[in-house]
């Protein structure tokens, strides 16, 4: 089976992660074949470690990572990629394979964009 | 004249604001006769405050502003209307308004499932 983890910053607030919950639900519609899960890297659980595991588990032999960020720093360009290497040598019978971010891909920016430009919301 | 305040997070990262000067240049191009200014709560710059005094500057009389963020927690429920708040007592000539978070909205939220559901990247 192929999975997919969608792994974001998280945050020591829980209502933080509910956006992300409905991602992950959206992507499971798509690909409901798929194995998906959330992970984080801070603050919300699962860790991504804890999301390789599960996945594994449920026979999982292919991974792929969606780093759920719009802004690429330390995060984006070290820690994930570092997370995906030990996961790597850690369930070598497990093929990982990573996307860029998503603030690299025009369409989300489009959505974005898109959003930022619609008409008005209620003045407050 | 109207403007929108793009507000995001910010980073000591400079690489992080790479993909939210994208998203600015995306609204400028789907509203050219807006004024449009990106500002960020911490380490980057603008400051929010700093972006109002700009925009005000250049003449403008109703402020939107959109808030580039994926999770709802403190910064989206707290910070980001204080700011605001604070904004408008500071300037009682212009008109605040603000849109709910991006991760409010749904076309956005699928625009980020589609990129995750999307065929995989080569693999690592």
């Amino acid at each position: 089976m192929n999975g997919i983890i969608l792994l974001a910053h998280g945050s020591r607030d829980p209502q933080w992660t509910a956006s992300f919950e409905q991602v992950r639900a959206a992507v499971e519609r798509r690909l409901p074949e798929c194995a998906s899960a959330l992970a984080y890297l801070e603050h919300s659980v699962p860790d991504f470690a804890t999301a390789v595991d599960q996945l594994v588990a449920r026979g999982t032999t292919l991974i792929e990572v969606v780093p759920l960020f719009l802004g690429a720093g330390g995060h984006v360009r070290n820690d994930v990629p570092h997370l995906v290497k030990r996961a790597a040598v850690q369930h070598t019978q497990v093929r990982f394979s990573m996307k860029p971010f998503i603030g690299d891909a025009q369409a989300v920016l489009d959505a974005i964009a898109d959003y930022a430009a619609a008409k008005p919301a209620t003045s407050k």
